[in-house]
């Protein structure tokens, strides 16, 4: 115990990290206890800029915490809560730019359409900054994500709510019929190490290497494509078909993780609802540099440079669009913010549980509730969602109060899958084809290919498949719970996958556990089967199916994700402990900013803490840490038993007055407990100030509220500002500094 | 090849009926040359009328061919061709006793509410007229039925026309959740032979003996109950459904069959839907004898005693129900007949596949189709259309070209299971317990019922489950398929059968067989799935399901059941070849009475001729036999691909025409083929008779289409005057005859 050990507190984005300024204080004076260091790590989308240009910002460099984080999810000590950030679009990106420039530092603009060498290498560091780009650097291990009994408990005593399903529902999510990623993939699992080479064979016979891969032996590579042609015939259809049925028709994709393929899909689905925009003035937004990847915003934001009159005809013309296309669901329909005004609005994994959640509906251009088309054009995942829906239509909404849980072993470390392949996806400038070659020259896949069409390689490697075979064994044992491996027996990724998890379940002893293998379909349907009859199936998941699958059961079960257990075990013996799966909030910090409330909910930050507690305890033989990992479990239970999360009004207890509580319950069971007596005197006295000064202190927590307050910055707020922003309770701070 | 043996040819009602003047002399020509007699059993439901009061018929009096059958069934040298015949309504009943009254048959009216003694004696023999009585009584074996090899390439080929399926369709099926008798079903597997009661415990604690069992060893025995409260609240619910969500309302229930229960539940329907008329006028209807269970149809007919005045009060009020409940599905949308008018139009089996073949619609009282809820109060069996409209919502409508095949194996031996339960159900008189005693006074089942509940027993006896697992595994065996037992884990009934079905799979070799176990939802949507992959699946079922799957699936693929070949394998050793699944066509009739044209396909009976042929020839060792058989599945080839079935406009081939080609292909085949010179030189001159002359005949018979013709009677027709309008041919008669 002489030994000071370290947990690594990641700073982010928006409303986590305005959350982080008021707990922080408050987990370091209670880690102290045990002689842990808690260190903040800034991976915010600010933070991952300035670290991407530090060679340029002189006095202003900093510490490249994400470089620093990538090497300690290899270390076997690691201990790292990472709190949600932001998966950058341009948009964001651009915004974050501005708001640092005026700060005084010296990154570049985001170059456009990159000419110079310079703006070349510039475009290249904004690259890695933009889309999903830290999670895939840390994921050093798979994913064991499950709803904590006391959470589970919560939901069935206090349930969400859940809009009733109709079985006249037209809604249904549509997806393409052949052309899509899923009907040309093939996979190989590569017999020995060595490098294969990513070519393209234009009509001229020309071989141009697009990318070499050096593989390991075992790796799963996969390649697929998908066709331009029939993705924009795709859409048209989908578009003539909700005209027809009258149904609402919306787009669903996750622009921010496959930062490559989904923009070009997003952009398609723009072009193809604005055709006749897009026709008329294509050689100006060419232009002006209207990229309609980034949405339709980005022809408002193009032609400003326009004459008045001009700018008034293309609005006119947009606005006739509208009178000929079905009606689209809308992101703010005050605001008259629709499903196609940037990528970044609409990400499937949170839309397509709140469609469902909400009766299979979303909202239209005068506000109201309606049946839509949700249209996914990939089939691969998009299937699970209409089962679901069918699912709905014929048994009703979920009722949370006695529907079983779906927990996930997600297949996640070292980029596996999709998720892994943004360096491997290509836009096709020419027709031609697309093939893998092996070092022998041997051809392992190919695909002829058009011009616009997206094709792309994703790699598993052997190491993570069978730690993570492992890890739902492990599961299956410790939570006494059936386990389904979805596998699709019609994809090629998924029979080569299959087996290896026959092979590697062979290591381990499955005496008394339920393992099977099923298809998307089959998977999702045996699990619903399950949960509505009050049974717990895990989900043993690849990389999308993981973070699609711990939104949309989550939301389902316990109205948000973010109550969710959310645990990496590296694979190298640290542990990584994620909190708040369902994004960063900015709704919440725009009503911080209006009226000093902030509603973001840090429970998910208790639980993955007291994980982390007890893990390190385990580890390193520090039984305080264990202590407090416990009386924190407990805590966060008396927490939400007596209904101290943070409310939704103005001047009620918010996520200052939750911490405030947290910080009380913790202290009262440490004061309480006699396991540990040095914790008990050190706890004692902070237990009774706290519960004495109750009333004092929530009353300045919550007498700050209902004002605007400035906090300096939207993507890199001022420290100080809001530091005196979260902690508005003289009292509270004076008794929690006291501690140390 | 001395003795002579026989098939014996059922004569039944309308279109089958008809068509046998005209193709009956034709096989009874062809089967003499293998000395085979074909003779004929009148089961009509006439005939069936007539038999049961022969006693008061004086010189009219005739045999009860339905009993000789009876026999016949359980003789190991049963070769019986089966034509579909009616499954009498009351109102059908009504109908064919006031024809045969009105030819001089001394046959008593139907008495309505039965007082005196012979008023009941004569009720119960209807009773046994009723609904479906001629199956229950012959089927002494199970049923193995599939699409012919060359039906599937035909409609493979010339596929039927189907629907379009939207996914925005709102279409679905809506069963009761609880209250139903599949939420109640207990079932017992009685260990040794005895008498078991089912008694009824009032209130007052008197137990009265509703009936008395005697049971086989290892015979399952099932109760189950459904409520009536909760049935007129399930109505109302989706009365009010349909209200809000603008979809159609209809009733789908089989009143025929389940000659006991579904009238009740459909009275129910009536009297729910029509609440405001029932409820004001409940008194003069009970005067008058109005019976809902007879449909709407009851109110107009009765009141037509009643003053011109009040009549028009009472249809006032009627037309006043509809402006507050919901668009109803019309059966005949121009003469306002409603799904709701009589219990005998809208048959499940039949409605359903209609339904799903038609986008999920049917007929609205503007003659237009629209989207429908689809009301089958009981679930055990609903599910399985709402998972298939599902499916056809999410994959489209089934292309016929290219879909696999669904063949069933159905449990039907002695009255297997809900089709044998109609002696065993009771509409509870008052409150109490419903129960069923061995012989020890065990109580072996028990349910608390309410007043106006529908209580009822099944039986399954054992070997004919021995008989069914046996061949499923022939079936597997000899078409080289999958097969799935449809037993349902959630219904008790299904997993006493389930126990059975391991143990006697044991009594077979089952190397290299895919043989599973799956509960309903699993079998139809894996069915399913393959179907749409080209795959066949052999179905595996229980009684109801065989009836429903026997239509909705060869619906989907051939357009028609009739098309199926459905061979009943009789245990005591003989065969009975059942034809054309799809009912005996009242419309046909109406047809041929107004415009002399019979569209009615002979092709299951050509089918299952050839079987009958071909098994008479194996059992009794007659070559000829074998020979006839095979050159008739030759001919029936030869009449598909030349599209020689009755067209669908008058003046072309119709029903008599196609007998024709049938008779000229199968005597060119016999003259032919080189096994049996005998029989070659037989059939040379009829075979170039009818080269010959086909221009000749086919414009005599197709020449006398076009008028009105009288047959002398509907259930009953006139024997000259329908063989005369049935054979107008003289050219083609004379060379018939001249077989002989």
């Amino acid at each position: 115990m002489s030994n000071r050990s370290k947990i690594t507190y990641t700073f982010t984005d928006e409303a986590p990290a305005l959350a982080t300024y008021s707990l922080l204080p408050i987990v370091k004076a209670f880690a102290a206890s045990a002689d842990i260091d808690v260190e903040t790590r800034d991976i915010s989308l600010a933070g991952r800029i300035l670290a991407s240009f530090t060679d340029k910002l002189g006095d202003k460099a900093i510490e490249d915490d994400l470089a620093y984080l990538a090497r300690l999810a290899t270390a076997p000590d690691a201990n790292i809560i990472k709190l949600p950030n932001i998966s950058a679009s341009v948009p964001q990106l651009k915004g974050a730019i501005a708001e640092l420039q005026a700060l005084g530092y010296a990154v570049p603009d985001f170059p456009e359409d990159p000419q110079t060498d310079e703006e070349k290498d510039t475009r290249a560091r904004y690259a890695k900054v933009l889309g999903s780009a830290v999670n895939p650097v840390l994921r050093e291990g798979n994913s064991d994500r499950r709803a904590p009994a006391a959470v589970k408990a919560y939901a069935r005593k206090h349930p969400h709510s859940m809009g009733k399903w109709s079985m006249a529902s037209r809604s249904h999510a549509d997806y393409m019929r052949g052309g899509d990623f899923f009907s040309s993939e093939q996979s190989v699992t590569i017999p020995k190490a060595g490098e294969v080479r990513i070519e393209f064979i234009g009509k001229d016979g020309k071989v141009e290497v697009k990318k070499k891969l050096a593989m390991q032996e075992g790796e799963v590579l996969d390649s697929m494509f998908m066709s331009c042609q029939k993705l924009r015939a795709f859409f048209e259809k989908t578009l003539q078909d909700c005209k027809e049925t009258g149904v609402m028709w919306s787009l669903h994709v996750k622009a921010t993780m496959m930062k490559i393929s989904h923009p070009i899909v997003f952009g398609h689905a723009v072009t193809v609802y604005y055709k006749d925009v897009f026709e008329k003035y294509g050689q100006l937004f060419d232009e002006l540099g209207v990229n309609p990847n980034n949405g339709i915003s980005s022809v408002y934001e193009k032609i400003k440079s326009l004459p008045a009159s001009q700018q008034e005809e293309i609005l006119h013309d947009i606005h006739e669009v509208y009178s000929h296309r079905p009606e689209m669901a809308m992101v703010d329909s005050v605001k008259g913010i629709t499903n196609l005004h940037i990528p970044s609005d609409v990400i499937v994994d949170a839309s397509m549980p709140a469609m469902i959640r909400n009766s299979g509906q979303m909202w239209g251009k005068d506000g109201k509730q309606k049946d839509t088309k949700a249209v996914m054009p990939e089939s691969t995942y998009a299937r699970i969602y209409q089962e679901m829906i069918n699912f709905c239509k014929t048994n009703g909404a979920f009722d949370p109060t006695t529907m079983g849980s779906v927990p996930n072993v997600g297949l996640m470390a070292q980029k596996a899958e999709e998720y892994g392949s943004h360096d491997k996806t290509f836009e096709m400038e020419a027709d031609g084809t697309m093939r893998v070659v092996d070092a022998d020259g041997k051809v392992l896949m190919q695909h002829e290919v058009e011009a616009g069409d997206i094709w792309r390689a994703c790699q598993t490697k052997d190491a993570p498949i069978r730690d993570w075979v492992k890890l739902a064994v492990t599961r299956a044992r410790q939570s006494n719970t059936p386990a389904i491996f979805w596998l699709d027996p019609e994809r090629a990724h998924d029979n080569e996958l299959r087996k290896k998890v026959e092979l590697y379940l062979k290591d381990h002893d499955l005496t008394g556990l339920d393992i099977s293998i099923k298809g998307y379909n089959e998977a999702i349907r045996t699990s619903m089967e399950r949960m509505i009859r009050g049974q717990d199936t895990i989900s043993v998941t690849g990389n999308v199916l993981r973070d699609y699958l711990t939104d949309l059961f989550p939301i389902m079960e316990l109205g948000t994700s973010a109550k969710m257990l959310s645990i990496v075990p590296l694979m190298a013996g640290g542990g990584m402990y994620e909190t708040g799966a369902g994004g960063s909030a900015p709704k919440h910090v725009q009503q911080l900013v209006e009226e000093n409330c902030l509603r973001w909910d840090s429970l998910g930050e208790f639980l993955a803490l007291a994980v982390s507690f007890e893990e390190e305890g385990i580890k390193t033989g520090n039984a305080k840490a264990k202590i407090l990992g416990k009386t924190l479990d407990e805590a966060t239970g008396k927490l939400l038993d007596n209904n101290k999360s943070p409310a939704r009004k103005v001047g009620e207890i918010d996520n200052r007055g939750s911490h405030f509580y947290l910080a009380m319950y913790w202290a009262q069971a440490l004061a309480a407990q006699n396991e540990d007596a040095e914790l008990k005197a050190h706890f004692a006295p902070l237990a009774k100030t706290l519960t004495e000064q109750e009333a004092a202190i929530v009353a300045e927590l919550n007498g700050a509220q209902g004002k605007p307050v400035d906090i300096g910055g939207y993507y890199r707020s001022n420290p100080e500002k809001t530091s005196q922003v979260m902690r508005p309770s003289a009292i509270f701070n004076a008794a929690i500094d006291s501690l140390n």
